[in-house]
């Protein structure tokens, strides 16, 4: 089943995707849905219907209560980073305001606050069911499915400090979605190819067979920390081939179309604009 | 003027401090009060009482939009971390789960996960108006109050990898108040002593005029990464002292009393207890 959340007016609502149409279901959002134990019911809902082409697109989770991201969790993007091997993950952190809808558009900061601009394809593991010290199989059973997001990335504000936040959390930056794929269609994640396109150029292009930490190891992880609530999103990492480690670095610009495939979830398609 | 979070039966409420009693106000908290535009009108309004001595004080903010904690901003700090002066502000993020009331116990992790927690002393401001590309003027006049934190850290999870979000996020290991002042009697929150005891002996000591990025600065520098939300606390940077960088290192343990204490607002006093 594939489940998105949608802009409606006044608000948004949470849907199930049936082909090229989507049906509305009785939630504001899919955490109000996953929150409700809704997933069952929400097989088989019926009720008012848009158009697939016709759908305003929210991230998929609008207000996540943590936004979790992985770092250097691909070793082919560990290697183009010149860091070793991680024995533990690395984690840090994005604000909701950071969020995007699937086919939003990108708006660039001001030139004059930024113009590295880059992107990172992550499979993203939506939770579930609360977790607390979990162990890896009871944690991977807490997944509610997979969605998309690019880690849309200010390179010079990551790096003006030893912490990457200020460069990961720009506003309007990050899509996620377009739909989560439940966790029956999806396993574990694992043995998804993974890409980044821009202009119809792959710029990444790896398979999430290639983690260092898997999804079960990373929230079992995580919930040693921290309560892991219903909803919270965990960005598990990106491949090789992001801008900045090109040669030379290439960086997102007006007019650029980025597109962020993984296999079996679909895409986000993102334009990149000027402010 | 003094405004707190009480925790009452069945939820919290904004209170505001009349010496040794608290009048409940008609908001949940703190930041529904901000939101409401409610801290003129707070000033006057009577209703039920409690006295201090019964309060249960919940974190200021029980669940802020955002937690933005500000690294390595005391020169003196800075030194016993071994860095460089730093040219830009160091962020990173604590997720509401970390968050407890003033008063209460921090409860040690298990000793196997982490016998490293350590105090921070942080001078924390709340943001009172929506801030947004803000110069440094515009962003000191949208602080609706100064509060209190330490910002307890796990030193083990902080330091296993290059971010420090895992070690400063432990669930309820932050203490958040017991109040917030307001800016009309904190100015800019400088020149404000500001300590930590552990056991009736001080292990940091310093003043907020010591801050390298002082709160204008670091607010506008914010609101040119995103929207700055009623209700968002920004913790400024701890002084020197921390258990860590002492000869031997030392770290909280069961049974200890930790003391915070800024000048000017009061002191959150949180007993260490093991699991």
């Amino acid at each position: 089943m594939r489940l998105s959340t949608l802009r409606i007016a006044g608000g948004t609502r949470a849907a199930r995707v049936d082909g090229d149409t989507l049906v509305l279901l009785d939630y504001p959002d899919v955490k109000a849905l996953l929150e409700a134990d809704g997933l069952e019911a929400a097989a088989t809902a019926t009720g008012e219907t848009v158009a697939l082409f016709d759908a305003d697109f929210a991230p998929l989770i609008p207000k996540p209560d943590k936004t979790i991201c992985v770092g250097l969790n691909y070793a082919d993007h560990i290697k183009e980073t010149g860091r070793d091997k991680p024995e533990a993950p690395t984690y840090f952190a994005k604000y909701a305001r950071a969020l995007i809808g699937a086919f939003d558009d990108i708006v660039l900061p001001d030139p004059s606050v930024s113009e590295s601009v880059d992107w990172e394809a992550e499979l993203t593991v939506v939770v579930g069911k609360t977790l607390r010290n979990a162990a890896p199989e009871e944690a991977l059973a807490a997944v509610a499915g997979y969605t998309i997001m690019s880690d849309v990335s200010m390179r010079d504000w990551q790096f003006r400090s030893s912490q990457f936040l200020s460069g990961k959390t720009f506003e309007g930056t990050t899509p996620v979605g377009p739909w989560m794929v439940t966790a029956d269609e999806l396993g574990n994640g694992s043995g998804l190819a993974i890409r980044t396109e821009v202009n119809g150029v792959t710029k990444q292009e790896s398979n999430t067979d290639q983690l260092v930490f898997n999804t079960a190891t990373i929230l079992s992880d995580l919930s040693t920390i921290m309560t892991l609530d219903v909803g919270d999103i965990v960005a598990t990492g990106t491949p090789g081939g992001v801008g900045r480690a090109r040669n030379p670095p290439e960086f997102l610009l007006d007019g650029d179309e980025l597109v962020t495939t993984i296999e079996g979830i679909g895409a986000c398609q993102n334009k990149i604009v000027a402010r």
